[in-house]
């Protein structure tokens, strides 16, 4: 049974007051012009020394500049500040866009007094765009000595593009009878803001864990969060994923297989989960949340790409907006994503919930009061619909939205 | 070296005037009120006598009992009529879906004086609605009453749902000496009324040729047409494509093998590419058909993916509809299915040209005037856009359409 974050039927685009500051990180923010509107684009988030860091990065083979730079960087397991700038991907530029990245690491690292391989870079903005490094080198002396612990949520506010609402997310957690305290901040991806859609996440702890230790869990928390949110099904040239470690709380400093790890990484993969849900939740013209939850497939292969079927279908997504409880729809999505990919598929054997109420059963329309109540839960800000195939024990989830409200004007009332 | 059919630069939503007679076929069509809008929505072709027949039909795994019905009599090889109606696809409706089915089979049949096994039946229209044979029953003997020669026109336009035009295209060949004409009739798929996205298609011929020799021809045939019109990625539950053979023309009846069936094959194909780029161009807010074309892929296999990762990619559809050169976006969409699937991909071997402008050389942005040059590329109604990517000889097309003009509003401009 996979772990199920709640569903709380919460309004979509708000997003809770939370508490920005973490022991050991400074925050600043600037306008340095990278973006032609003058909004604040750039982004420091310091430690007071170099801490243990992991990463993860997107698969594209078409990494960003500052996505070859941060890898680097943070393969040394410590580093001293993330320099975030939103106004441009640095993604696709070559040479000169990996000299630029450098140019500006050594600017910020000249100002905190680093080396800057400690600096790590990312970018969000359109692809192609080559970084002005002169931009960034004017604004670091100011950026640097506006650091302040109450900044990091000006830094959040700095890597929105797009975004309708800033993205943080906080919990705590007790590790060898320590609090420690997990910030997380992202941007997102507005559904059909394209060239946005990049995703940058920052997770700050004030535990003590070696990088070796964030490195063993840090694959686990995205793929129990970022991972499962599918907007569009874009994977950017830019998104990146960064946890940082100060070890302000005193705990005992945790390496791989402390069994108080488990206690960081459940609280991580709360954030995480939290703000995966946000940038679900702030796609353009996103009406609905959805949890995609597909059950008793072959295997947890044929669950996950028919959660993704769904989650990515014009056909559902138009579906979801419409609050159209179209069960043919992604019964039929089932089974051309078995006919594609090859994989088993028994059309009398297959189950549909949408939210509580069971539409399809055993391959056939349950009827009319059923298709009443789920109506009634397609209405709903946030809810689940679940596909069991009947076919075994494999199972996955993920996060999606429906399509934007232009769109469904044309298509909720077909069938009506 | 792939067969690429022309890319002529003509309007998208009109269809050139087609002569419908083919010898051998006569065409009815009805209206039985299948459809709540009391159009026409119901059409019969039948050949004089049972006649060589072969079909394809959809990969996915609920097929609607019209599919499973249809790909039996199918199997005999020989047929006497197809049986087409609109107003609701019989998908997802178990064992009374069926018997259904058969039951207008059996009507139509009884009219014809023929098997009931020699009826082929296809629907389109909502999943998970049952058929009402009784309307077809009541108007069967009409329908058969009115088959005319001239009636095939009538028929193809009572496939139509949301088809802004009748789709039909012709084309002749020489076989032994005999000349014979290839008609074909299809109905498509409006990209944003996704429950009518099945896709049906038949052509008739008046060429003699053995089930055998029609079975040998006709996966190549939708190989290279049907299936590279992509407009959002989802199978039906009720795609079917037929291919009948009237042997009226008066060739000696081809085997598999024989040399004059490349003929046939050929003529096949013309049309049913032409019916293919009326299906992706009838796509509902459609302004642009795209070729999207990969070479220099590591193999076939990437090839194809990589076109289907452009062509369903809402990025890409977004950058079409605005008329803008977004060579990003195209970069960055095949580095990512690179990463997915886990093909080679080396950035700096990367070659794009939009039309005859190439945008992007060795990985980098040539400038801004092969720039405008792409951007009036874009204005046509008709153009390709070609992705190399260095590697090796794979290569693969699809046709695609943009995405719809309430979309665009918000999109197109987001660069400027």
């Amino acid at each position: 049974m996979e772990q199920l974050p709640p569903l709380l039927d919460a309004p979509l685009k708000t997003a809770p007051e939370v508490e920005g500051r973490v022991a050991g990180f400074a925050g600043a923010a600037a306008a340095a012009g990278l973006r032609k509107d003058g909004r604040v684009d750039l982004a420091l988030i310091a430690a007071d020394k170099p801490v243990p860091v992991a990463g993860v990065f997107t698969t594209n083979k078409l990494p960003a500049a500052p996505v070859q730079v941060c890898r680097k960087h943070v393969a040394s397991g410590y580093a001293r500040a993330i320099l975030a700038n939103s106004g441009g991907a640095n993604a696709a530029t070559g040479g000169p866009g990996i000299e630029a990245c450098l140019r500006t690491c050594r600017a910020v690292a000249a100002e905190l007094g680093c080396d800057p391989h400690q600096i790590l870079p990312c970018s969000t903005g359109v692809i192609g765009q080559l970084l002005d490094a002169g931009k960034v080198e004017a604004v670091a002396p100011a950026l640097a000595a506006g650091l302040a612990a109450g900044g990091v949520k000006a830094a959040a506010g700095a890597i929105m593009t797009t975004d309708a609402f800033r993205k943080m997310a906080r919990a705590e957690a007790l590790v060898h009878g320590k609090k420690v305290a997990v910030l997380g901040l992202a941007k997102g991806a507005g559904m059909i803001r394209p060239d946005m859609a990049t995703m940058l996440a920052f997770v700050l702890t004030d535990a003590a864990a070696s990088p070796e230790a964030l490195r063993s869990i840090i694959g686990a928390i995205a793929e129990q969060s970022f991972n499962r949110a599918s907007v569009d099904g874009d994977t950017s040239t830019n998104d990146t994923l960064l946890m940082l470690a100060s070890g302000k709380a005193g705990n005992p400093e945790m390496s791989p297989g402390d069994p108080e790890l488990a206690s960081l990484q459940a609280a991580a993969t709360r954030v995480c989960q939290e703000l995966a849900a946000m940038l679900v939740a702030d796609g353009e013209g996103a009406g609905h949340l959805i949890r995609v939850r597909v059950t008793g497939a072959s295997g947890v292969e044929q669950a996950r790409s028919t959660c993704y079927a769904v989650a990515h279908s014009p056909l559902c997504k138009t579906a979801f907006a419409g609050r159209d409880p179209n069960w043919g729809r992604l019964f039929s999505t089932a089974g051309a994503e078995a006919g594609r990919r090859g994989w088993p598929f028994a059309p009398e054997r297959f189950n549909l919930w949408i939210g509580e109420s069971h539409i399809a059963r055993d391959g056939l329309f349950t009827g009319g009061a059923a298709e009443e109540r789920a109506a009634a839960v397609m209405k709903r800000n946030r809810y689940e619909i679940r596909l069991d195939l009947g076919l075994g024990e494999g199972e996955f989830w993920v996060l999606t939205s429906d399509l934007d409200h232009e769109y469904i004007k044309i298509n909720a009332d077909y069938r009506s």
